[in-house]
């Protein structure tokens, strides 16, 4: 929860953004923007005080859109973290019955996630795909009762529609990370942790290995380790570190010292409380 | 190239899928399948000889759903790999005039891909998600010459429609990585890639370090790492890493056998032989 006014999101309300966006400041100003880069741009030039974005999911791995502003288009910090459950309900227009269900809508990565519900339940719809959750209510109420969305209780309660089934979601743990961009940096808190990415001049294994041994030296837990693409040449990677600690905590501040000199890039994106739930 | 009899593909016609598998095998018989499971799945049963999976993209990363398969699902093996340049096509039906255009169809991934192109040249078009590129075709050609697709060239080829503008997609450098699934293992060419996967029993930091530092100390090139989520624990991952060199090669099966007691599961996905363009 915060204090900030004005929080921009991955539109359009009743996605799993506006979600995160409500949790963390449910008293603010909501601003839908269309991708993860305007969400960015719109805290940058001040229309928006801090943005929610999401970095990344326990089934699906990162939001590579989200990873790549951090690396490459912005100096926003990561100010804040929070994990939401993603929960995806069957809706449709009221008075729709199941049995007259023939196309579901909504997007890939919802239809993905609920493939054993779908062909359980409705082995003969056919599935279509639309660019958002909430959109794909739109697109089933227009039809005369043959047609179903998965989509979020909120979406459906403000496109005045009836949820059929709940939580229909395949697997249980499915839990999305989003972290908040603002301008400015936080303080320590004593439960914090840092987000950093880096890249070596040449691709030999041993540097990868020797940044992990400082980590491993001064007992610092890392809680993710990925690699992206730099999109320069094939087999180039940007590596990515969660760890746990401030950059201003004296181990940590003693660890990116170590490891700068290693790096052709290393690139803080911010210290942060961690997630209490 | 390859002379596998049947091959099976993520369908349907006309998807980059489909171009992956008749590069590699272009006298088979190409078989469609709904999703990559499915693909990996018709193999196993011996409905396919090989089957043809896409598994990382240059701008997009890694494609987790194939990972998901070689790491949980399947002892299939990784026996041939191809790198396939991505180009988007502007495709309509025929006699359809650029300045009528109001509804453009995709799947999400290409819009994205296209975004620049799309907003120089039709800003005020309407953005539509389809489940496939080839999806997008049909769609545009139910309309009456005021939509168009972004698909391949032979997808508006098999549906009889017209390509407008080619080679529309934003950065030059789109390229997707396929590998080829079979059932038997690849002996050594001496130009050869190894993929493999492995997790360990804890998160500590200095286990993954000493994995990488046994490929450095043996002056074995790694040429991709990454990680994927392990599904169960947020925060736990499964490490991928691909190696120049053969299992079968001295230098290679020494570093496997020192790195296989650091690991709580370790997995080959296959030698084969390193893609020459």
């Amino acid at each position: 929860m915060s204090g900030a006014k004005r929080v921009a999101y991955l539109g359009p309300p009743g996605t799993f953004g506006e979600e995160a966006a409500l949790r963390y400041a449910p008293e603010s100003e909501l601003l839908p923007f269309p991708s993860h880069a305007a969400v960015a741009a719109a805290v940058e030039s001040g229309m928006a005080d801090v943005g929610v974005v999401a970095i990344e999911n326990s089934l699906n791995g990162s939001v590579a859109e989200t990873l790549d502003i951090l690396i490459h288009d912005t100096t926003l910090q990561i100010i804040d973290e929070l994990l939401l459950p993603i929960v995806h309900n069957l809706v449709v227009k009221p008075g729709t019955r199941a049995d007259r269900i023939r196309v579901i809508y909504s997007h890939p990565q919802a239809l993905g996630q609920c493939r054993q519900f779908l062909e359980r339940c409705f082995p003969n719809a056919q599935l279509e795909a639309a660019l958002s959750t909430a959109h794909a209510v739109e697109l089933a109420l227009k039809h005369d009762h043959d047609a179903a969305a998965i989509a979020t209780v909120r979406a459906a309660e403000l496109a005045g529609a009836e949820v059929l089934a709940r939580s229909i979601q395949d697997a249980r743990n499915n839990v999305t990370r989003f972290v908040v961009l603002g301008t400015e940096r936080r303080p320590p808190t004593g439960f914090d942790r840092t987000s950093i990415a880096f890249t070596f001049a040449d691709d030999r294994p041993g540097l990868l290995a020797s940044v992990l041994n400082e980590f491993a030296a001064r007992s610092i837990n890392c809680t993710k380790l990925e690699s992206r693409p730099t999109k320069a040449v094939f087999g180039e990677y940007v590596f990515l570190i969660d760890f746990e600690g401030h950059q201003d905590d004296p181990p940590c501040r003693d660890v990116l010292d170590a490891i700068r000199p290693k790096c052709a890039m290393l690139k803080v994106f911010g210290s942060y409380p961690r997630w209490r739930g």
